[in-house]
């Protein structure tokens, strides 16, 4: 409710279009309108293509099944992200049309939207076994209507396969980079990319690795100043922040 | 060099414009240029204006100032982060047109370059003590030529103070935010915007704070899936994320 | 034993009205009495309703079954904390009238006591995974005689969803925050309410959030002042502290 | 701004008692107003007689003082924590009424509000060296117009000291201890004690105590289930909670 | 093989009791027997009656089989510890005589000797949780022909029972407390006996209890002076020492 | 007050010997000394010859005094540990008598109580810098009136040194250990002796030293069981254990 | 492609003996080659004999089948390692000349080269519970064609039993030693041998070893000055350094 | 003490060329010359021109003096490391030929040896700030006779700097990497040489690096298998772990 909607309805009371108990109720009711807050998070999701994610772990089948219907009224696509073989189960045998991506842990129903823009996010991995949360990324960014290209295998112990893609690396608007052990890699694309780099270490290590943590670590001390990072594994984090700043930016 | 350059450069030798003592000298060190690298780096950051900056700790006052004169001749801005007062004060004596800006530690050198957009990045602080940290963001974002806003001293235990400067978070291209005790403002900021936020984990704060962990663990675990995080009062970092994804944002 | 007690023992003893064996004895005993400790630990409980739990991880069901019997002799109710399955059925099997709420893993045999004031103690998730253990808070409460009231699932990526429950929020005795991930929600619910809040990190999340720890540490440093803060997923914990309160609040 | 008030207002702006621009003005500030925000945020400590307190570090000695003059407005007493002995001097020498409690490291300015009841606080601490802290939360409590006893230096190494203060123990309305080393003396009075105890980690000891993370760790852990933890050494967060259990206790 | 035999072996060479053979190969193998390390380690074992024991895990069932053997050939009692029931099933059914201790996860094979005097090492324990920790404890000392005694469950919760066992705690020669939760019970005994007091912090707990680092970390910051600590879970250690420093004690 | 005591009390009082007031007031304070816990923990010092020590960090140089003074009424010699330099010339100033010394950072008052025995305990460090605490133990030793002798500088990166003095350790009645950097020095000396063996871990070495972190953990792990370990840089409490372990023990 | 190779291929062009797309083909992809980089690797290993390994966690068998293939092109052994049973079995059945060696969780695909010098590398384990990461070490080192010799379970407990290996200890060329618990021996070694030592923590112990912390930790502040570390049951790291190191050493 | 000379003592003895106590004498203190332990030592360093260093801190001035002393009569160059200013100049009052290399904390006493190959040990910091630890390795290097080259400054961020120095990290026989911030440069120079790399992680950083912590756990965690790592900031080490390795290559 903008100024303007608020003074119509202040002339509309003082004209007797509305009564007393309809505008003190809208009021009441008005600040987180006012705020552009409860309502508006939604709109903007329909308005702009975003899809809204439901997060598996600690729900049971039930209540995914109730709230992925709830929003796929207002979306065309709905993703449930970090949901194990069994718990799909339960849903697609509620929500028929929905599939699931095994190796992403994501329960997508409706199709992803059309792209808008040539723009692309680039998503990179380290190695083999970072292409599942690269994956998680990868779909996020679909689903939200926007171009994401992949290389997928090119650490750090020989960088020189990641050269060979500097084309698809310099012309990218954001680089997504999963990563496990040293994390080192995040911070050698970011020496050679002129965009965002959203880091995303993976849990892939063992012994002093610490489940991820030393891959977070080494990103958040990236010596190359135009790396952020999300938490360990979170590759549908890193594919909303890309989706954002590829959607905005310029062609 | 690109594939016609190389072309030219072959036929000049056939043609014997140039001998062969010289093209084997550029072949030779033609890799670092043919894959972009090196020079290039440099001619980025002139051509785009970007500003390269030197993080002063561990390097003597001699090896600061021969840096900054060096990159002097490329930028019209330099900046040294980190430097403290009597640092400062050494570099100031030898480049007299250089100032010091206390609050942020950064000596800066040069004027801000005009701003090309009035899309901006909005830094917001949690307390009256991220300040410094949020200084350090702002003169980062405004050498690189990005317009730049703030809201200082909103943090989560008055809300409301926030809720009233809905209008600027809704319009800003990218938000940074630099929060320290639990560091929840970037969750809260995270809410209510449709942009890229940068937390800034700060290390104010006591006790079980752990000079900024807490903050730090905090944003990363953000239950606001647009949160990407930088190091531990990493103001600078965060100021040339914010820039690079304002400076290619649609007007 | 209090000091009126005591005389009216020796009087009593000095009148020959009982033998020195026994007042020997009686006094050899009393230290625990006198000062308060072992006896008067359990009067207290069944004097105010309060419920004594019986926690059971490393205890055979046997010893459970034993000291819930032992319990059940002074109090009306009893319950048996963080049961699995397999020790509730074997629990069951021998005490049928106990039930087991599986939701919270607790063994509950009798009924609650009646409610003595309209006082309540409020509990809130941020989301709906922390439900189980905020279940585990309020059997507690209830189990206590007080009364309890709930909303769940109003993280602070949703704020407004907690900001249309304010009545209920500034008319609590005590508030029991319950969240995982970041573990904001404590902070946020301490700036607008004006009781004791009592904080329960919970062990959901993944990643930087190691198993709660990421919560707790938020929690501990709140910037709002009025929040005291749980061990991870101690929802009995926060339980009695809260029936506490209440029990002692003024109409 | 109740439903009432409302009402009023619309009445007022039918009847032209104010002005369309005035009511828009009102309506659109009044969010914040509706929810009980941030405005009452302040009235309730007026009304209530609670303190509002500056927290000293990070802030320049001009801020604490244009920060105190703006609450000496709302507020009969001030405070200002963790102020060093400069920053005091600064402090001082311009609100020269105010005075600094070294001890505890707080500004006081205005005198301490009447108490209104006989309930008590009771602080606790395990050491001589916990003393300071413990101060912190004493002078927290009397400006908030809540009566407090202490007693100090009654550690678990010598428990009987404890024993031998049982009946102001078992009095209290609430009670805080802080203690350092393995901060075992939480779980001793929550033990004696039938209300709500509030721990204060404190950083005394050392080695293995890690400033403090040790009795935290231990104070989290408690075996008795009527204990809450607050951050290290915040004497300033365990008097706030404690004297608002106090305040809403029935006499 | 001391300077008198040295001096035997050395006239028996001149005397060509011995040939030089004999001798040179003595001398050469004798460092160790010199050094009074290897075959001394055994013969001590022997002639004191010390047990040796077999840490299980790692080990196949056939190596603890065979390791065993050797250790019967020395030992009258020979223990395995942390033996899961699987293996300790391979190793019965190879040596019938043994006996598995599935409390203590001990394979126990011989008889415990003959106790030589009546002064005692007291094992006591937090909670119930703890008691197969304070077996594993109570098992070694028995194997090493000390007597021992037990309290179990009197954590600090309830110190009161710990006190009415006064006298028994009073005469011990060493007492081993076994607790998890917050390990303050260490502290506790500590303060009212006048003995060594060996803790075994024990992983029992959850959430910030971190597995036994909570209680480890208490107990090494007891402020009783009379405090060691072993390895979490460690009764074994724990036992050993205690049965060293009882087995040297006055009667 | 023991059994007859009490009876004997009884009897008195029957026999108006002594009136009720008398024998109220001693049974009401009685409970203490029926426990056997806070005078006769000072009458078993004085008995026994222990010192008991002041703690200095976090109090001031009067309370230091005050204490020291209250102290030697009931001692031959009283240890204010951890003293500082200018803590130490204020005590001294007050007490001319003591003396300080700066290597241990120990205030001494009173001379060292005559050797019963010669049991000794052996105090053994790694390394030269580790000798301060090393010295903290041995005047904790001397000061309860045991025999001490010391190896100093025989760390694992030159074993041999250590085996040369190997009858010194044999005899040992136990043995302290005092060690930084790795403290695999305990590990070895337990090894080659048949006594129990504190170890202390130092906070010498730098990095991943953690200030002491790593020996301490090092030590907890030692692979031979008769190791129990203190706090890092605790010479106190290694001296008090080992002093009661050497005078308990038969000669 | 060195600098005679680059005259030649220039020379070539100029004489038409190749054309102009050949040479800008050969250039443009020439970086890597000129930087010895990429297929250098390969060369370099068929060269040397060194054996290419691939990690198998997160892999699928399909994806290891095709990897080990590819590099069976190129090299006469090939070994993935970490496969579990279940992995290995899948890998066997489509390549049924590879074996596995369960012990140390290696898939192993050819013969082992010959070795070309006597020169040894050392592995020593402090227990039998080290053996399976020492083998993973010794199975990587014969696979590089190196002569490699073990001592297992000689733990610092019973040091005598390394001192009796002093001859084959002393002429290693290289020692990698593994241990669990304290980590100690590695340090034992340290300062008995004059050549590298390569140090594995291996993840064997309980409690406070966190999973291989500990040794880490001890063997990083190693006291002898020439071990070096690799992560926590890291085998194959080990053992590709050691043959490193031997095959570059002296005869 | 080898057979041959044991056989010629036993000779002797018979022969009455020497008298039983003598012979007792040798035999007795012969075991750590017989195997090989603290005579030798000395002897190899002597033997092969290795220089032992002096750790300073923890240490007096004059016992630093008394142990160079010591040192220099059996080598031509002694080194003290981490000496600081006000130590270096105490020590070199005393020893007036030493110098002090006050960037690496290094006072050395004597010259270097010549070097004996053209063999070389090649050192590459990350950062400028790096160059310290670097040079405590480099001097280390060069007093063990070893020809040392070095790169500074070429780190991740620019990774083009380093591949221009290919030819000499190709054909150096160790290479000594020195990095702070993320520590990523270990693993890229390990992806391009062929020789054992060892990793130094240095406490360059600010915030999540925890003074070297990410470095040591990223080096722990190189993808590239021929890194091992020694503790933070210990270039003494690395250099001796890089001579050693050189010393015994190939020429």
């Amino acid at each position: 409710m903008n100024t303007n909607e608020l003074i119509k309805l202040l002339n509309d009371y003082k004209n007797n279009n509305i009564d007393q108990e309809e505008v003190v109720n809208y009021i009441k009711t008005a600040p987180f309108k006012n705020i552009d807050f409860a309502k508006v998070d939604t709109h903007r999701h329909l308005r702009q293509g975003f899809s809204e994610a439901v997060y598996c772990p600690g729900k049971t089948p039930e209540q995914i099944i109730d709230i992925m219907k709830e929003l796929k009224k207002y979306h065309s696509i709905v993703l449930s992200t970090r949901a194990n073989k069994k718990t799909a189960a339960a849903v697609l045998k509620e929500i028929s049309e929905a599939k699931y991506v095994k190796e992403a842990k994501i329960i997508q129903w409706g199709e992803y939207p059309a792209q808008q823009s040539s723009n692309y996010a680039l998503v990179i991995t380290a190695g083999t076994a970072d292409i599942p949360v690269a994956t998680e990324a990868i779909i996020t960014i679909k689903a939200n209507g926007v171009c994401v290209k992949h290389i997928f295998d090119c650490g750090i112990a020989g960088a020189h396969r990641l050269f060979s893609h500097i084309d698809i690396i310099q012309k990218a608007s954001v680089i997504v980079v999963a990563a496990g052990m040293e994390g080192a890699l995040a911070s050698l694309v970011g020496g050679i990319s002129s965009c965002p780099v959203i880091a995303i270490p993976t849990s892939k290590g063992y012994g002093a690795n610490f489940n991820g943590l030393t891959p977070l670590l080494a990103m958040l001390n990236s010596c190359t100043s135009c790396v952020a990072t999300v938490n360990i594994d979170n590759g549908y984090g890193a594919g909303t922040i890309a989706s954002l700043i590829v959607k905005q930016s310029k062609d």
